[in-house]
C-alpha cells in the first residue's frame, strides 16, 4: 500500500530511531556504516527495499522469508527466517515498536478527531449536494450524480466516484468509493481500526494509517461499520452487498459479489474470496482465509480457513451435512 | 396490502409487459382475448381477480392453491399448483420478473434518497416539536402530544400517531406507528430491505414498496433498524418491546406483548405470534413460523418453525430441558 | 449509590405510600408509632437505615441478611431471611411495587426526552468545541481540552472529564466521564434500560435513576450502547476498551483493563472484574459474576458465573479445552 492520505514525515535513518531513549528493550544488527533512509513502514509482503517491516507471528514466515524489506523488527527467535540481507531489529514488543516506528511515520494517524472547522457543503459543494447540514472536511472529492444525505459527515481524505449514493447521518473518513456504490444511513467507515497494545492502566493504540477501499457496485447496510486498515487497506470487493448492523474490522478484504447478511462480524485481518454468502449474525475470527464461492450459514462461528467451494454452519462451524446430521 | 404511500402507476395489461425485448426467457399462458387490466401486484394470499402474483418456492403451495390472482408468475413445474382460471407465465428467474414488474407499477420504490428539499421542521410543525434541526419530509403526519428528539429526520410517507416519543438522530420512512409509540435515539425505520436478485457483477435490488407499521404501545430500542416489506408490511404488535441494535429484515410480523432483548437479528418474511419472548443476540432464519407464547433463550439460533407454549434454547435451537441437559 | 443527577421529591413516611388505593395487593408489617421518614429507594447493600430497599430473588439472599434499610419490598416466603429489626412490606410484584415507589421518589426519571430548548453549543460551550451543530442540555459539565464532534448531542446531566474526546453523532445523557476517555461516532450511552414490567395491553415501565459512570483511559467503540441502571450506576472500569457495536446493559459493572471486541452484549446486572477479554459476538446472561483475568472467546454465550483466571469458549461456554477437544 502505497498511502494516499497520511503525509509521511519520512525519511529517516535506523539509526535515528534508535539513539534516543525509549521505552522497550531491543537488540539491533549492526547497521552498516553507508546507512540508507528508511522511506516508508509497511507489511512483510509490500516492503520495498527503501522499507522497513515487521514480523510478530509465525503464521508470516513464508512472507517473511521473501520480504524485500531493508529492515524489520522482530523476535531474535525469529532472525534465521528473515532474508541474510534484512536488517534485524530483536524486541520484547514487536508491535508495540512497531506501532511507535509508525507513529513516527504518520504523526497524524493517532488523531481522529476534526479540529479544524469543516466546510460546511453549503459553501463548497452546494450545486452538488441535495443534504440538508453536511459537513465535509479536507481532501474530499465527490463524483458526478451522487448523492449525499442529511447529517452526515464526510472527514478527512475521502474520495466518492460518480452515481454513488450516500445515506443520511452517515459519518465517512480516510475512504475510497469507486462509482455506483450504495451507503446507507448511519453507517461509520474509515474510522481507526480497535488496534492497540494492552498495558496496565494505559493501552497504548496503534497508528491506522491504512484506508477503506470500497469497489464498485457495492452496497453498505445502516448502521454497519467498517474500520480503515492499520498498515494495510480494508477492502470491500466490487458488487458486494452488505446488510445492516454488520462490523467490519480493519484490514479485513472482502472479494468480489459476495452476500453479507444482518449483524455479521468480521474479525481483523481475515480474508474473503469471491461469491462468499455470509447468513445473519455469523463471526469470523481474524487472521483467517475464507475461499471462493463459500457459504456460511447465519449464526455461524468461524475459527478456522474454509477451503474454496465449502458450505459450513455451525458453531465452531463445519461441513453444512454434518451440522445438519448433528442436529437431528 | 393496499399500498398506502407509493403511487401505483398501473392498471396494465399483461400483454403489455410482455411485448418487448426482455432479458429474461419466459413461457406465457395464452392470454385470452378480453385481457383483463392488471391493477397491482401483490402475494399470493393478497392479490384479488385484478392483481397479478408470484409464486416462487415451494413452501407456498397451500396459498398457492387458493390464490384469487388473474396470473401468476412461477416456475412450469408449479403449474399444476395453481387454479385453473389463473393464467400462468413461466420463468428461468421468478424472482427477477417479479421485481421487474414490481418496478413497472411502483418506479418510486427503487429510490430510498430524498432527491427533493426536505422541509426544516420550524417552518411547518413548529408549534408541536421541539427538536432542533429536525427535517420533514412530504406526506408525513404527526399526532398530538408526540415528541421529536434532535437531528432526527422524517423522510417521506411517515404517520404517527398521538403521545409518541421519537428519539434524536433517528430516521423514518414509509412507516405507520400507532398511539404511544416510543422511538429511542438512533433507530432506522422503514428503509428498504436486503432484498435483491445477486447477479455477477451488478446485483439486481428487488423493489420494496411497503411499510413498516408499528401498533401502540410499543418502543423500539436505540439503534436498532426495522426494514420496510418488499410487497407485503413489516409489522410490530401492539404493546411489544425491543431493545437496543435488533435487526427486524422486510416483512417480518410480530405479534403483541412480545419482548425482544438486546442484538436480536429476525431475518426476512418470518411471523411471530403474541407473548414471544426472545433472549440477547438470539438469531431466528427467515420464513419461519413462531408461535404463541414462545420463549427463545439469549443467544439462540433459530432454524425451524417453533410450536405454541414452546421454551427453546442452543443452536441450532431445541427444548430447552434438553439444552441444559446436554449443556452438562 | 447517592444520586447526583435526579432530584429526590423524599423524604416520605411508609403509611403514605400505602394509604391511597393502589392497583396491587400487598401485605405490610405494623409500622412503629414513631415511624421515620424514608429519604431513599436503593439495593440491598447500599441502603442505609433511612432508606427502604426491595428483595425480589433467592440469588440476594446473602445481602439481605445484611441490609441495614428501614423498610423491604419483598415476598412473604423471604420474610425469614431479612434481619428482625427490617420492616416487612409482602407485595404479589415486589418489582411493580418498587417501580412505583421509585417513581414517586424520582418522578424525572421516567422522562427521557428533553422537552426544554437545548442550548446551542455556540452560546455557552463556543470557545472550547469545534463540533457543528452540537446541542447540550441542563446541568453539563466539559473538562479542559475534551473535543466534542459534530451533530453530537450533550443531554441533561453529563459531566465529563480532560483530554477526552467525543466523537460526531454522539448522544449522551446521565453519565460521568472522567479523564482522557474517548468515546467514538454514534454512540448512545445513558439511556433508560430495558426494564419494565411486563403487562398485558401495556407495560410498566421501570424507573432508571442511576447513571453511567466511565473511568479514566477508557474507550467506547462506534455505535455502542451503554445503558445507565435502574437503581444503581453501569460502570466501565478504567484503562478498559470497548470495540464497535457493543451493548452494556443496565446495572453492568465492569472491571480495569478489559478489552471487549465488536458486537458482543452484556446483560442487566452483570459485573466482570479486571483484566477480563471477551471476544467478537459474545453474550453474557444477565446477572452473572465474572472473575477477574478471565478470557471468553469470540461467538460464546456465557449462562452462569466465571471464576478467576479462567478461560472459556462456546455455547453455552465451558473450559476453553474442552471446547477445542468437542469440537474436533
Amino acid at each position: 500500500m502505497n498511502n494516499p492520505f497520511f503525509k509521511n514525515s519520512g525519511p529517516f535513518k535506523l539509526s535515528k530511531f534508535f539513539k534516543q531513549n525509549v521505552e522497550y528493550s531491543y537488540l539491533l544488527d549492526e547497521i552498516p556504516k553507508d546507512e540508507k533512509l528508511i522511506h516508508d513502514i509497511k507489511n512483510l509482503d509490500d516492503a520495498t527495499p527503501d522499507d522497513i517491516t515487521f514480523f510478530h507471528s509465525i503464521k508470516y514466515k513464508d512472507l517473511a522469508k521473501k520480504t524485500n524489506a531493508y529492515a524489520c523488527i522482530t523476535k531474535s527467535d525469529f532472525f534465521h527466517l528473515l532474508p541474510d540481507n534484512c536488517i534485524k531489529i530483536s524486541c520484547d514488543n514487536v508491535l508495540l515498536l512497531t506501532a511507535m516506528i509508525t507513529a513516527k511515520f504518520y504523526p497524524d494517524s493517532m488523531i481522529d478527531d476534526n479540529n479544524h472547522e469543516l466546510l460546511n457543503i453549503n459553501e463548497k459543494f452546494k450545486d452538488i449536494i441535495s443534504g440538508k447540514n453536511t459537513y465535509i472536511g479536507l481532501n474530499v472529492v465527490i463524483g458526478k450524480d451522487t448523492k449525499i444525505g442529511h447529517n452526515t459527515i464526510i472527514e478527512d481524505n475521502v474520495i466518492i466516484g460518480n452515481n454513488c449514493s450516500i445515506g443520511s447521518n452517515v459519518i465517512l473518513r480516510n475512504s475510497i468509493i469507486e462509482d455506483n456504490v450504495h451507503i446507507l444511513d448511519t453507517a461509520v467507515i474509515g474510522k481507526k481500526g480497535f488496534g492497540f497494545i494492552p498495558k496496565n492502566l494505559k493501552n497504548i493504540r496503534y497508528p491506522h494509517v491504512g484506508y477503506v477501499h470500497i469497489k464498485k457496485n457495492s452496497e453498505i447496510g445502516c448502521g454497519s461499520t467498517i474500520d480503515r486498515g492499520s498498515l494495510s487497506v480494508t477492502i470491500i470487493g466490487e458488487n458486494t452487498y452488505i446488510d445492516n448492523q454488520v462490523h467490519i474490522a480493519h484490514n479485513v478484504k472482502i472479494g468480489n459479489n459476495c452476500i453479507i447478511a444482518g449483524q455479521v462480524g468480521i474479525a481483523g485481518s481475515t480474508t474473503l474470496g469471491n461469491n462468499v454468502m455470509i447468513g445473519g449474525q455469523a463471526g469470523i475470527s481474524g487472521h483467517l482465509k475464507i475461499g471462493n464461492n463459500v457459504q456460511i450459514g447465519g449464526g455461524s462461528g468461524v475459527i478456522k480457513n474454509i477451503a474454496n467451494n465449502s458450505k459450513v454452519m455451525g458453531y465452531p462451524a463445519k461441513d453444512f451435512k454434518n451440522f445438519i446430521r448433528d442436529a437431528k
